[in-house]
Protein backbone atom coordinates (compact mmCIF):
# COMPACT_ATOMS: atom_id res chain seq x y z
CA UNK A 1 0.00 0.00 0.00
CA UNK A 2 1.22 3.18 -1.01
CA UNK A 3 0.50 5.81 1.73
CA UNK A 4 0.07 9.33 1.18
CA UNK A 5 0.09 11.24 4.36
CA UNK A 6 -2.36 13.96 4.32
CA UNK A 7 -1.71 16.03 7.14
CA UNK A 8 0.28 18.61 5.97
CA UNK A 9 -2.53 20.90 4.43
CA UNK A 10 -3.30 24.25 4.91
CA UNK A 11 -7.25 24.12 4.41
CA UNK A 12 -6.50 22.38 7.93
CA UNK A 13 -6.41 25.15 10.72
CA UNK A 14 -3.57 24.45 12.13
CA UNK A 15 -1.85 24.21 9.71
CA UNK A 16 -2.96 27.15 7.95
CA UNK A 17 -2.11 28.83 11.59
CA UNK A 18 1.50 27.30 11.05
CA UNK A 19 1.78 28.64 7.82
CA UNK A 20 1.26 31.76 8.62
CA UNK A 21 3.33 32.29 11.40
CA UNK A 22 6.27 30.29 9.98
CA UNK A 23 5.96 27.77 12.65
CA UNK A 24 8.43 25.38 11.49
CA UNK A 25 8.07 22.99 14.53
CA UNK A 26 4.18 22.08 13.61
CA UNK A 27 5.19 21.18 9.80
CA UNK A 28 8.32 19.25 11.02
CA UNK A 29 6.31 17.41 13.51
CA UNK A 30 3.92 16.43 10.70
CA UNK A 31 6.68 15.43 8.70
CA UNK A 32 8.56 13.28 11.61
CA UNK A 33 4.97 11.20 12.61
CA UNK A 34 4.02 10.40 9.41
CA UNK A 35 7.39 9.25 8.31
CA UNK A 36 7.57 6.76 11.09
CA UNK A 37 4.13 5.91 10.64
CA UNK A 38 5.05 4.45 6.94
CA UNK A 39 3.93 6.80 4.26
CA UNK A 40 5.50 6.55 0.99
CA UNK A 41 4.71 10.19 0.06
CA UNK A 42 3.70 13.22 2.07
CA UNK A 43 1.32 15.83 0.44
CA UNK A 44 2.21 19.31 1.02
CA UNK A 45 -1.19 21.53 0.47
CA UNK A 46 -0.02 25.30 1.40
CA UNK A 47 -3.73 26.98 1.32
CA UNK A 48 -5.82 29.05 -0.05
CA UNK A 49 -3.80 32.61 -0.55
CA UNK A 50 -3.10 32.30 -4.58
CA UNK A 51 -0.37 35.02 -4.46
CA UNK A 52 1.07 33.40 -1.25
CA UNK A 53 1.35 29.98 -2.24
CA UNK A 54 4.52 29.65 -4.59
CA UNK A 55 6.39 30.47 -1.37
CA UNK A 56 4.49 28.96 1.25
CA UNK A 57 4.69 25.90 -0.84
CA UNK A 58 8.66 26.07 -0.86
CA UNK A 59 8.93 27.23 2.89
CA UNK A 60 7.11 23.77 3.87
CA UNK A 61 8.84 21.44 1.60
CA UNK A 62 12.26 23.19 3.05
CA UNK A 63 10.93 22.07 6.50
CA UNK A 64 9.77 18.70 5.37
CA UNK A 65 12.59 17.84 3.61
CA UNK A 66 15.05 18.94 6.72
CA UNK A 67 13.54 16.09 8.78
CA UNK A 68 12.56 13.55 6.30
CA UNK A 69 13.34 11.99 2.97
CA UNK A 70 10.17 10.74 1.74
CA UNK A 71 9.37 12.10 -1.50
CA UNK A 72 6.45 15.09 -1.81
CA UNK A 73 3.05 14.96 -3.51
CA UNK A 74 2.45 18.53 -4.29
CA UNK A 75 -1.12 19.43 -4.00
CA UNK A 76 -2.16 21.89 -5.79
CA UNK A 77 -3.94 23.71 -8.80
CA UNK A 78 -1.57 26.76 -9.25
CA UNK A 79 1.27 25.96 -11.93
CA UNK A 80 3.17 29.07 -10.26
CA UNK A 81 3.51 26.79 -6.81
CA UNK A 82 3.71 23.69 -8.65
CA UNK A 83 7.02 24.56 -10.23
CA UNK A 84 8.32 26.24 -7.49
CA UNK A 85 7.85 23.33 -5.72
CA UNK A 86 9.21 20.76 -8.39
CA UNK A 87 12.19 23.00 -8.69
CA UNK A 88 13.36 22.08 -4.97
CA UNK A 89 12.39 18.68 -4.13
CA UNK A 90 15.14 15.78 -3.88
CA UNK A 91 13.07 12.71 -5.23
CA UNK A 92 10.72 12.78 -7.63
CA UNK A 93 7.26 13.61 -7.08
CA UNK A 94 3.81 13.39 -7.23
CA UNK A 95 1.74 16.34 -8.51
CA UNK A 96 -1.70 16.53 -7.22
CA UNK A 97 -3.94 16.58 -9.58
CA UNK A 98 -4.71 16.56 -13.30
CA UNK A 99 -8.63 16.96 -14.12
CA UNK A 100 -9.77 17.60 -17.24
CA UNK A 101 -10.70 20.85 -16.52
CA UNK A 102 -9.66 23.51 -18.60
CA UNK A 103 -6.86 25.26 -16.35
CA UNK A 104 -5.66 22.08 -14.91
CA UNK A 105 -5.11 20.73 -18.68
CA UNK A 106 -3.15 23.98 -19.21
CA UNK A 107 -1.51 24.69 -16.11
CA UNK A 108 -0.56 21.29 -14.44
CA UNK A 109 -0.47 18.64 -17.41
CA UNK A 110 2.58 20.30 -18.99
CA UNK A 111 4.44 20.88 -15.75
CA UNK A 112 4.36 16.53 -14.97
CA UNK A 113 5.60 16.31 -17.87
CA UNK A 114 8.37 18.44 -18.35
CA UNK A 115 9.48 17.45 -14.88
CA UNK A 116 8.47 13.78 -15.64
CA UNK A 117 6.22 14.10 -12.43
CA UNK A 118 4.21 11.04 -11.05
CA UNK A 119 0.80 12.43 -11.51
CA UNK A 120 -2.66 12.22 -9.82
CA UNK A 121 -5.82 11.67 -12.34
CA UNK A 122 -9.32 12.75 -11.50
CA UNK A 123 -12.15 11.49 -13.23
CA UNK A 124 -13.96 14.77 -13.54
CA UNK A 125 -14.07 17.67 -16.21
CA UNK A 126 -15.45 21.47 -16.02
CA UNK A 127 -18.24 19.71 -18.63
CA UNK A 128 -20.13 17.06 -16.52
CA UNK A 129 -18.04 17.81 -13.19
CA UNK A 130 -17.67 14.11 -11.83
CA UNK A 131 -19.81 11.76 -13.80
CA UNK A 132 -22.02 9.58 -12.10
CA UNK A 133 -21.49 5.96 -14.32
CA UNK A 134 -18.41 4.58 -14.29
CA UNK A 135 -18.43 4.69 -18.07
CA UNK A 136 -18.61 8.28 -17.84
CA UNK A 137 -15.65 8.28 -15.54
CA UNK A 138 -13.55 5.88 -17.47
CA UNK A 139 -14.31 8.28 -20.81
CA UNK A 140 -12.07 11.14 -18.78
CA UNK A 141 -9.77 8.98 -17.10
CA UNK A 142 -8.79 7.54 -20.87
CA UNK A 143 -8.84 10.91 -22.05
CA UNK A 144 -5.93 12.01 -19.48
CA UNK A 145 -4.14 9.04 -19.40
CA UNK A 146 -3.69 9.23 -23.35
CA UNK A 147 -2.43 12.65 -22.84
CA UNK A 148 -0.08 11.60 -20.16
CA UNK A 149 1.20 8.59 -21.86
CA UNK A 150 1.85 11.00 -24.98
CA UNK A 151 3.60 13.09 -23.54
CA UNK A 152 5.79 11.05 -22.15
CA UNK A 153 4.93 9.94 -18.63
CA UNK A 154 5.08 5.79 -18.26
CA UNK A 155 2.04 4.20 -17.09
CA UNK A 156 3.46 3.45 -13.38
CA UNK A 157 3.80 7.19 -12.81
CA UNK A 158 -0.09 7.70 -12.55
CA UNK A 159 -2.17 7.68 -10.35
CA UNK A 160 -5.50 7.34 -10.70
CA UNK A 161 -8.10 8.53 -8.01
CA UNK A 162 -11.65 6.81 -8.90
CA UNK A 163 -13.45 9.69 -6.85
CA UNK A 164 -15.79 8.83 -4.01
CA UNK A 165 -18.95 10.84 -3.53
CA UNK A 166 -21.48 10.10 -0.26
CA UNK A 167 -23.09 6.79 0.17
CA UNK A 168 -25.29 8.51 2.02
CA UNK A 169 -26.47 10.74 -0.73
CA UNK A 170 -26.79 8.00 -3.12
CA UNK A 171 -27.11 3.94 -2.76
CA UNK A 172 -24.74 3.32 -5.58
CA UNK A 173 -22.17 5.79 -4.83
CA UNK A 174 -19.95 2.89 -3.57
CA UNK A 175 -20.45 0.48 -6.43
CA UNK A 176 -19.75 3.10 -8.52
CA UNK A 177 -16.75 4.09 -7.50
CA UNK A 178 -15.75 0.16 -7.11
CA UNK A 179 -16.66 -0.49 -10.59
CA UNK A 180 -14.33 2.72 -11.70
CA UNK A 181 -11.74 0.95 -9.73
CA UNK A 182 -11.89 -2.21 -11.74
CA UNK A 183 -12.67 -1.22 -14.99
CA UNK A 184 -8.90 1.38 -14.79
CA UNK A 185 -6.89 -1.79 -12.95
CA UNK A 186 -8.70 -3.74 -16.27
CA UNK A 187 -7.35 -1.18 -18.97
CA UNK A 188 -4.41 0.28 -17.23
CA UNK A 189 -2.97 -2.70 -14.68
CA UNK A 190 0.48 -1.12 -14.23
CA UNK A 191 -1.02 2.71 -13.24
CA UNK A 192 -1.59 3.24 -9.24
CA UNK A 193 -4.83 3.77 -7.85
CA UNK A 194 -5.66 5.87 -5.21
CA UNK A 195 -7.78 8.10 -3.21
CA UNK A 196 -8.70 10.14 -0.03
CA UNK A 197 -11.88 7.54 0.67
CA UNK A 198 -13.46 9.21 3.73
CA UNK A 199 -15.86 11.36 1.08
CA UNK A 200 -17.59 7.87 1.37
CA UNK A 201 -19.06 8.70 4.69
CA UNK A 202 -19.87 12.05 4.78
CA UNK A 203 -23.04 12.76 6.94
CA UNK A 204 -23.06 9.49 8.34
CA UNK A 205 -22.51 8.08 12.27
CA UNK A 206 -19.64 5.42 12.62
CA UNK A 207 -17.54 7.13 9.87
CA UNK A 208 -14.30 5.13 10.91
CA UNK A 209 -15.96 1.86 10.26
CA UNK A 210 -17.84 2.90 6.96
CA UNK A 211 -14.24 4.52 5.86
CA UNK A 212 -12.03 1.53 7.06
CA UNK A 213 -15.04 -1.30 5.24
CA UNK A 214 -14.58 1.03 2.23
CA UNK A 215 -10.95 0.67 2.26
CA UNK A 216 -10.87 -3.01 2.31
CA UNK A 217 -13.63 -3.40 -0.59
CA UNK A 218 -11.17 -0.85 -2.79
CA UNK A 219 -8.04 -2.84 -2.48
CA UNK A 220 -10.07 -5.94 -3.19
CA UNK A 221 -10.61 -4.42 -6.33
CA UNK A 222 -7.52 -3.22 -7.39
CA UNK A 223 -6.83 -0.43 -5.11
CA UNK A 224 -3.09 -0.13 -4.23
CA UNK A 225 -2.78 3.31 -2.57
CA UNK A 226 -4.39 5.58 -0.09
CA UNK A 227 -4.43 9.60 0.61
CA UNK A 228 -4.96 9.84 4.45
CA UNK A 229 -3.59 9.97 8.22
CA UNK A 230 -1.18 7.20 8.51
CA UNK A 231 -1.12 7.80 12.29
CA UNK A 232 -5.07 6.36 12.20
CA UNK A 233 -4.18 3.24 14.13
CA UNK A 234 -7.85 1.74 13.11
CA UNK A 235 -7.14 2.78 9.37
CA UNK A 236 -3.74 1.51 9.64
CA UNK A 237 -4.72 -1.99 10.63
CA UNK A 238 -7.54 -2.45 8.05
CA UNK A 239 -4.98 -1.40 5.49
CA UNK A 240 -1.93 -3.94 6.26
CA UNK A 241 -4.74 -6.72 7.05
CA UNK A 242 -6.09 -6.04 3.20
CA UNK A 243 -3.10 -5.82 2.21
CA UNK A 244 -1.26 -8.85 3.66
CA UNK A 245 -4.74 -10.55 2.75
CA UNK A 246 -4.30 -9.23 -1.10
CA UNK A 247 -1.06 -11.55 -1.05
CA UNK A 248 1.18 -8.45 -0.84
CA UNK A 249 2.79 -9.39 3.04
CA UNK A 250 5.45 -12.17 2.17
CA UNK A 251 5.07 -14.81 5.22
CA UNK A 252 2.54 -12.11 6.90
CA UNK A 253 6.09 -10.29 7.92
CA UNK A 254 4.95 -7.06 7.78
CA UNK A 255 1.53 -7.55 9.86
CA UNK A 256 3.46 -9.65 12.66
CA UNK A 257 6.31 -7.37 13.13
CA UNK A 258 3.98 -4.36 13.26
CA UNK A 259 1.89 -6.30 15.92
CA UNK A 260 4.96 -7.22 17.91
CA UNK A 261 6.39 -3.54 17.74
CA UNK A 262 2.59 -2.27 19.10
CA UNK A 263 1.80 -0.39 15.83
CA UNK A 264 -0.97 -2.18 15.07
CA UNK A 265 -3.04 -3.51 18.10
CA UNK A 266 -4.54 -2.99 21.51
CA UNK A 267 -2.18 -0.13 22.99
CA UNK A 268 0.08 -0.41 25.94
CA UNK A 269 -1.54 1.74 28.58
CA UNK B 1 -26.34 -10.11 4.21
CA UNK B 2 -27.65 -13.42 4.62
CA UNK B 3 -26.46 -14.04 8.22
CA UNK B 4 -26.30 -17.58 9.12
CA UNK B 5 -25.88 -17.59 13.07
CA UNK B 6 -23.07 -20.33 14.18
CA UNK B 7 -23.34 -20.99 17.50
CA UNK B 8 -25.86 -24.00 17.95
CA UNK B 9 -22.90 -25.95 17.35
CA UNK B 10 -21.94 -29.27 18.75
CA UNK B 11 -18.67 -29.19 18.68
CA UNK B 12 -18.55 -26.21 20.86
CA UNK B 13 -17.92 -27.68 24.60
CA UNK B 14 -21.37 -25.55 25.91
CA UNK B 15 -23.74 -26.90 23.54
CA UNK B 16 -22.01 -30.29 23.71
CA UNK B 17 -23.09 -30.23 27.61
CA UNK B 18 -26.53 -28.66 26.91
CA UNK B 19 -27.31 -31.43 24.41
CA UNK B 20 -26.20 -34.21 26.76
CA UNK B 21 -28.04 -32.57 29.61
CA UNK B 22 -30.73 -31.79 27.53
CA UNK B 23 -30.62 -28.22 29.26
CA UNK B 24 -33.39 -26.41 26.52
CA UNK B 25 -32.71 -23.15 28.24
CA UNK B 26 -28.96 -22.55 26.85
CA UNK B 27 -30.36 -23.87 23.30
CA UNK B 28 -33.46 -21.47 23.16
CA UNK B 29 -31.19 -18.13 24.67
CA UNK B 30 -28.56 -19.13 21.75
CA UNK B 31 -31.67 -19.23 19.43
CA UNK B 32 -33.49 -16.24 20.40
CA UNK B 33 -30.28 -14.13 20.65
CA UNK B 34 -29.06 -14.53 17.32
CA UNK B 35 -32.77 -13.82 15.98
CA UNK B 36 -32.63 -10.39 17.78
CA UNK B 37 -29.30 -10.15 15.77
CA UNK B 38 -30.57 -10.29 12.73
CA UNK B 39 -29.75 -13.86 11.28
CA UNK B 40 -31.54 -15.53 8.11
CA UNK B 41 -30.54 -19.10 9.07
CA UNK B 42 -29.65 -20.51 12.13
CA UNK B 43 -27.02 -23.11 11.90
CA UNK B 44 -27.66 -26.24 13.83
CA UNK B 45 -25.13 -29.17 14.25
CA UNK B 46 -26.24 -31.89 16.57
CA UNK B 47 -22.29 -32.92 17.04
CA UNK B 48 -20.37 -35.59 16.68
CA UNK B 49 -21.89 -38.60 18.29
CA UNK B 50 -23.22 -40.52 14.93
CA UNK B 51 -25.31 -42.66 17.23
CA UNK B 52 -26.98 -40.01 18.58
CA UNK B 53 -26.81 -37.62 16.39
CA UNK B 54 -30.25 -38.13 15.03
CA UNK B 55 -32.13 -37.68 17.67
CA UNK B 56 -29.91 -34.88 19.08
CA UNK B 57 -30.54 -33.06 15.55
CA UNK B 58 -34.28 -33.52 16.36
CA UNK B 59 -34.32 -32.28 20.21
CA UNK B 60 -32.30 -29.38 18.88
CA UNK B 61 -34.84 -28.32 16.14
CA UNK B 62 -37.63 -28.65 18.27
CA UNK B 63 -36.00 -26.09 20.85
CA UNK B 64 -35.28 -23.64 18.36
CA UNK B 65 -38.60 -23.74 16.25
CA UNK B 66 -40.77 -23.16 19.98
CA UNK B 67 -38.66 -19.66 19.83
CA UNK B 68 -38.51 -18.62 16.83
CA UNK B 69 -39.97 -18.71 12.99
CA UNK B 70 -35.95 -18.30 11.32
CA UNK B 71 -35.60 -21.41 9.09
CA UNK B 72 -33.34 -24.20 10.29
CA UNK B 73 -29.95 -24.65 8.80
CA UNK B 74 -29.07 -28.65 8.82
CA UNK B 75 -25.54 -29.26 9.68
CA UNK B 76 -24.63 -32.20 9.20
CA UNK B 77 -23.08 -35.06 7.05
CA UNK B 78 -25.12 -38.20 8.44
CA UNK B 79 -28.13 -38.49 6.06
CA UNK B 80 -29.89 -40.17 9.03
CA UNK B 81 -29.94 -36.67 11.20
CA UNK B 82 -30.53 -34.68 7.96
CA UNK B 83 -33.57 -36.80 7.32
CA UNK B 84 -34.96 -36.58 10.68
CA UNK B 85 -34.64 -32.89 10.56
CA UNK B 86 -36.12 -32.39 7.18
CA UNK B 87 -39.16 -34.30 8.26
CA UNK B 88 -40.08 -31.74 11.28
CA UNK B 89 -38.62 -28.19 10.11
CA UNK B 90 -41.20 -25.59 9.86
CA UNK B 91 -39.56 -23.61 7.29
CA UNK B 92 -37.43 -24.68 3.75
CA UNK B 93 -34.29 -25.28 5.31
CA UNK B 94 -30.38 -25.16 4.01
CA UNK B 95 -28.32 -28.16 3.98
CA UNK B 96 -24.91 -27.43 5.00
CA UNK B 97 -23.02 -29.66 3.22
CA UNK B 98 -22.76 -30.95 0.04
CA UNK B 99 -18.98 -31.49 -0.84
CA UNK B 100 -17.82 -33.82 -4.05
CA UNK B 101 -16.78 -36.51 -1.27
CA UNK B 102 -18.38 -39.70 -2.32
CA UNK B 103 -20.40 -40.16 1.05
CA UNK B 104 -22.28 -36.86 0.74
CA UNK B 105 -22.92 -37.44 -2.95
CA UNK B 106 -24.48 -40.53 -1.88
CA UNK B 107 -25.91 -39.58 1.46
CA UNK B 108 -26.58 -35.71 1.15
CA UNK B 109 -27.13 -35.06 -2.36
CA UNK B 110 -30.59 -37.15 -2.89
CA UNK B 111 -31.85 -35.86 0.44
CA UNK B 112 -31.74 -32.21 -0.61
CA UNK B 113 -33.12 -33.25 -3.78
CA UNK B 114 -36.23 -34.96 -2.26
CA UNK B 115 -37.21 -32.30 0.07
CA UNK B 116 -36.13 -29.41 -2.65
CA UNK B 117 -33.76 -27.74 0.23
CA UNK B 118 -31.28 -24.90 -0.02
CA UNK B 119 -27.96 -26.70 -0.68
CA UNK B 120 -24.52 -25.73 0.58
CA UNK B 121 -21.85 -26.40 -1.50
CA UNK B 122 -18.08 -27.09 -0.73
CA UNK B 123 -15.22 -26.48 -2.99
CA UNK B 124 -13.65 -30.01 -2.01
CA UNK B 125 -13.90 -33.91 -2.61
CA UNK B 126 -11.81 -36.83 -2.23
CA UNK B 127 -9.65 -36.94 -4.79
CA UNK B 128 -7.72 -33.49 -4.45
CA UNK B 129 -9.12 -32.60 -0.96
CA UNK B 130 -9.02 -28.90 -1.10
CA UNK B 131 -7.75 -27.51 -4.64
CA UNK B 132 -5.01 -24.76 -4.52
CA UNK B 133 -6.00 -22.89 -7.44
CA UNK B 134 -9.53 -21.04 -7.73
CA UNK B 135 -9.99 -23.57 -11.43
CA UNK B 136 -9.54 -26.55 -9.46
CA UNK B 137 -12.07 -24.93 -7.15
CA UNK B 138 -14.39 -24.04 -9.81
CA UNK B 139 -14.01 -27.70 -11.45
CA UNK B 140 -15.67 -29.19 -8.28
CA UNK B 141 -17.80 -26.60 -8.40
CA UNK B 142 -18.98 -26.59 -11.53
CA UNK B 143 -19.53 -30.57 -11.10
CA UNK B 144 -21.66 -30.52 -8.13
CA UNK B 145 -23.94 -27.64 -9.38
CA UNK B 146 -24.49 -29.30 -12.50
CA UNK B 147 -25.67 -32.53 -10.45
CA UNK B 148 -28.05 -29.93 -8.04
CA UNK B 149 -29.60 -27.85 -10.83
CA UNK B 150 -30.14 -31.68 -13.20
CA UNK B 151 -31.72 -33.00 -9.99
CA UNK B 152 -34.27 -29.69 -9.78
CA UNK B 153 -32.61 -27.26 -7.16
CA UNK B 154 -32.61 -23.50 -8.78
CA UNK B 155 -29.83 -21.93 -8.94
CA UNK B 156 -30.88 -19.50 -5.90
CA UNK B 157 -31.43 -22.53 -3.55
CA UNK B 158 -27.64 -22.74 -4.05
CA UNK B 159 -25.02 -21.40 -1.33
CA UNK B 160 -21.69 -21.59 -2.81
CA UNK B 161 -18.84 -21.80 -0.32
CA UNK B 162 -15.26 -21.62 -2.00
CA UNK B 163 -13.59 -22.28 1.19
CA UNK B 164 -11.28 -20.35 3.22
CA UNK B 165 -7.74 -21.68 4.20
CA UNK B 166 -5.41 -19.78 6.69
CA UNK B 167 -3.19 -16.75 5.15
CA UNK B 168 -0.94 -17.71 7.75
CA UNK B 169 -0.01 -21.02 6.03
CA UNK B 170 -0.01 -19.48 2.38
CA UNK B 171 0.46 -15.63 1.35
CA UNK B 172 -1.87 -16.65 -1.70
CA UNK B 173 -4.78 -17.97 0.48
CA UNK B 174 -6.87 -14.86 0.56
CA UNK B 175 -6.59 -13.81 -3.48
CA UNK B 176 -7.82 -17.56 -3.64
CA UNK B 177 -10.58 -17.36 -2.44
CA UNK B 178 -11.43 -14.00 -3.70
CA UNK B 179 -10.61 -15.33 -7.57
CA UNK B 180 -13.27 -18.32 -6.90
CA UNK B 181 -16.04 -16.03 -5.11
CA UNK B 182 -15.58 -13.54 -8.46
CA UNK B 183 -15.49 -17.01 -10.69
CA UNK B 184 -18.88 -18.44 -8.69
CA UNK B 185 -20.67 -14.48 -9.12
CA UNK B 186 -19.58 -15.00 -13.24
CA UNK B 187 -20.73 -18.73 -13.97
CA UNK B 188 -23.83 -18.72 -11.30
CA UNK B 189 -25.12 -14.74 -11.09
CA UNK B 190 -28.38 -16.26 -9.54
CA UNK B 191 -26.23 -18.67 -6.35
CA UNK B 192 -25.61 -17.19 -3.51
CA UNK B 193 -22.23 -17.19 -1.97
CA UNK B 194 -21.05 -17.64 1.88
CA UNK B 195 -18.32 -19.34 3.81
CA UNK B 196 -17.66 -19.68 7.53
CA UNK B 197 -14.61 -17.21 7.06
CA UNK B 198 -12.08 -17.02 10.46
CA UNK B 199 -10.38 -19.88 9.09
CA UNK B 200 -8.50 -16.87 7.13
CA UNK B 201 -7.08 -15.73 10.54
CA UNK B 202 -5.94 -18.69 12.20
CA UNK B 203 -2.62 -18.79 13.72
CA UNK B 204 -2.51 -14.57 13.13
CA UNK B 205 -2.76 -11.57 15.85
CA UNK B 206 -5.75 -9.56 15.70
CA UNK B 207 -7.85 -12.36 14.29
CA UNK B 208 -11.20 -10.05 14.37
CA UNK B 209 -9.33 -7.16 12.37
CA UNK B 210 -7.77 -9.80 9.88
CA UNK B 211 -11.35 -11.34 9.73
CA UNK B 212 -13.54 -8.09 9.01
CA UNK B 213 -11.39 -6.56 6.74
CA UNK B 214 -11.53 -10.05 4.92
CA UNK B 215 -15.28 -10.22 4.80
CA UNK B 216 -15.41 -6.53 3.37
CA UNK B 217 -13.18 -7.54 0.53
CA UNK B 218 -15.43 -10.87 0.14
CA UNK B 219 -18.37 -8.94 0.23
CA UNK B 220 -16.84 -6.33 -2.90
CA UNK B 221 -15.81 -9.65 -4.68
CA UNK B 222 -20.14 -11.05 -4.45
CA UNK B 223 -20.47 -13.07 -1.05
CA UNK B 224 -24.05 -12.22 0.07
CA UNK B 225 -24.04 -14.73 3.24
CA UNK B 226 -21.65 -15.67 5.86
CA UNK B 227 -21.53 -18.10 8.74
CA UNK B 228 -20.99 -16.80 11.85
CA UNK B 229 -22.19 -15.19 15.14
CA UNK B 230 -24.84 -12.59 14.55
CA UNK B 231 -23.44 -11.35 17.77
CA UNK B 232 -20.10 -10.10 17.36
CA UNK B 233 -20.66 -6.32 17.50
CA UNK B 234 -17.65 -5.70 15.33
CA UNK B 235 -18.61 -8.22 12.46
CA UNK B 236 -22.26 -7.00 12.49
CA UNK B 237 -21.39 -3.73 12.28
CA UNK B 238 -18.67 -4.12 9.15
CA UNK B 239 -21.32 -6.28 7.26
CA UNK B 240 -24.02 -3.75 7.68
CA UNK B 241 -21.36 -1.15 6.28
CA UNK B 242 -20.20 -3.45 3.75
CA UNK B 243 -24.10 -4.47 2.61
CA UNK B 244 -24.98 -0.43 2.80
CA UNK B 245 -21.50 0.35 0.42
CA UNK B 246 -22.65 -2.54 -2.20
CA UNK B 247 -25.87 -0.40 -2.67
CA UNK B 248 -27.82 -2.78 -0.68
CA UNK B 249 -29.34 -0.67 1.74
CA UNK B 250 -31.82 1.74 0.42
CA UNK B 251 -31.26 5.38 1.64
CA UNK B 252 -28.96 3.63 4.43
CA UNK B 253 -31.80 3.10 6.42
CA UNK B 254 -30.35 0.00 7.89
CA UNK B 255 -27.12 1.11 8.71
CA UNK B 256 -29.07 4.14 10.16
CA UNK B 257 -31.16 2.32 12.37
CA UNK B 258 -29.11 0.25 13.46
CA UNK B 259 -26.80 2.95 14.78
CA UNK B 260 -30.18 4.47 16.09
CA UNK B 261 -31.12 1.19 17.76
CA UNK B 262 -27.94 0.55 19.81
CA UNK B 263 -26.99 -2.58 18.02
CA UNK B 264 -24.19 -0.97 16.30
CA UNK B 265 -21.43 1.47 17.71
CA UNK B 266 -20.61 2.16 20.85
CA UNK B 267 -22.05 0.47 23.76
CA UNK B 268 -23.79 2.42 26.23
CA UNK B 269 -22.01 2.14 29.79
Amino acid sequence: MIFIGEKINGTRKKVAAAIKDRNSDLIRQLAVEQTEAGSAYLDINAGTAPSREPEDMVWLIGNVQAVTDLPICLDSANPRALRAGLEIVHNTPIINSLSGEKARLEGVLPLALEYGAHLIILALDDVVGIPDTSSGRMEIIKRLTGMALKGGLAEDQLYVDPLVTAISTGTENGTLTLETIRAVKKAYPAAHITSGLSNISYGMPLRGIINRTFLAMCVASGLDSVIADPNDRALLETTMAAEMLMGRDRFCMGFNKAYRAGRIGPQAK
